[in-house]
């Protein structure tokens, strides 16, 4: 069942995302998850590129189960399981739009860290970001 | 005939290039002309993205005249064909190695303008550079 | 003013479009017009790649006049100026939204010739189709 | 230490890799590991796109540890950790040239399945690829 946690994006697979193997390339299909935890952090007025905010990818774990081709619709799902000092931990699970049961494509985990623009090094995430991120903290266990 | 201006880049279509047709799709194949513009750049020790030098594309002219395959290579001549007080006008021209009298891919004109990076508005290149691009200003007429 | 015959897609400038120059790559803007293209298509049930149909970028002329960055949305009008045995002229042209007098950030033609997949060569488009795509014609002279 | 098993690839980071934050997108660099393996496959004969093979990424696990800007050069090594009956599991690190001491950038684990292009289910590896696959097995234990 899908927490109340979650943010959800409907992605379609553009052809440009696709390869010459017929489905949308694998690096394209994160390109997508990171849209839509891009889309979580606008919709909650979380600052994503500034002066002072920027979130580099640290970390990615990633099962490809499904294919999706040109033109098909995926569901992405993102709940948040982690917020650290400075990094946050996000699920995510994409399934076919249109299949029986929803298919699974391809889920995991990424973790995206709080640094300074062009600066290495991580910076703790501010209290008031903090507080927005942990308001959507998966609480399945 | 090649003119001694030319500038040469050999590029191998990437899997990440190629799209559901089977082929390189048009965008990648734009993001090619821009790598043979960006060797010949660094070449000549010319400044490509600092803090008084960006490049953006302002105009361009393509012909998509073959198809390239995942793991073809290409051999793109790059030209100048003018340089303006705060653009450059590159000719280009993409063939397909290996083919029979090196059957054209695409081909086409690219201006690129000299800016501030993240300012709007066109500054005057450098003298300094402009005498570097001025070299190799294409002979044909 | 918009002709009736525009078709219009709204799509936001994402982080994997942008450049370390702060603004959206030239090359993506060209596949957000693939994009637009492909929604027209598909709103009135054009086949777009299948056994019989595929649709090939063969010439392109762009303007690229302003500016968007990550997080920008942009507006996409695209309009049929030519439907010809075997290829569609589309023009296009991108406004910022939320600017004044919705300023343009690019502009051109680009046209698509209908082929059979993964085969050299126009194959004319069905007769059903050009139908479709006929009513599209921009009427502005 | 390097194993003698390691195939290598030096990769620039080219302008429509990076992103507004200045810096290569982490989608691209996975492109880059994958232009590391095919290159491996191709320089030993083994087929990676035909009617027979295909070799999708079923599972992708990644830790970005430093960043790389636009014209830097990295070194990926591969090694093959495991070949299964229709999978090879890659191992993969990247440093920045012309760092002091080689400095890390991204490192991580990949495994692609060996299926018929465009259809579901992994199909074992020819007997005669899995023998030159075993060869590069990294002895590193």
């Amino acid at each position: 069942m899908t927490s109340p946690a979650a943010h959800t994006l409907i992605r379609r697979i553009q052809f440009a995302d696709t390869d010459a193997a017929g489905v949308a390339h694998f690096s394209r299909l994160l390109v997508m998850v990171e849209e839509a935890e891009h889309d979580f952090l606008r919709s909650h007025q979380i600052p994503i590129l500034t002066e002072t905010s920027a979130w580099p990818c640290v970390s990615l774990e990633v099962s490809y189960v499904g294919m999706c081709k040109f033109g098909d619709d995926i569901t992405i799902e993102l709940r948040i399981l982690k917020v650290g000092t400075s990094s946050v931990t996000y699920e995510f699970l994409a399934t076919l739009n249109g299949s029986p049961q929803a298919s699974p494509v391809f889920s995991g985990k990424m973790v995206k860290c709080h640094i300074l623009p062009r600066q290495l090094g991580a910076v703790p995430i501010p209290e008031s970001i903090r507080d927005v991120l942990a308001r959507f903290l998966s609480q399945e266990t």
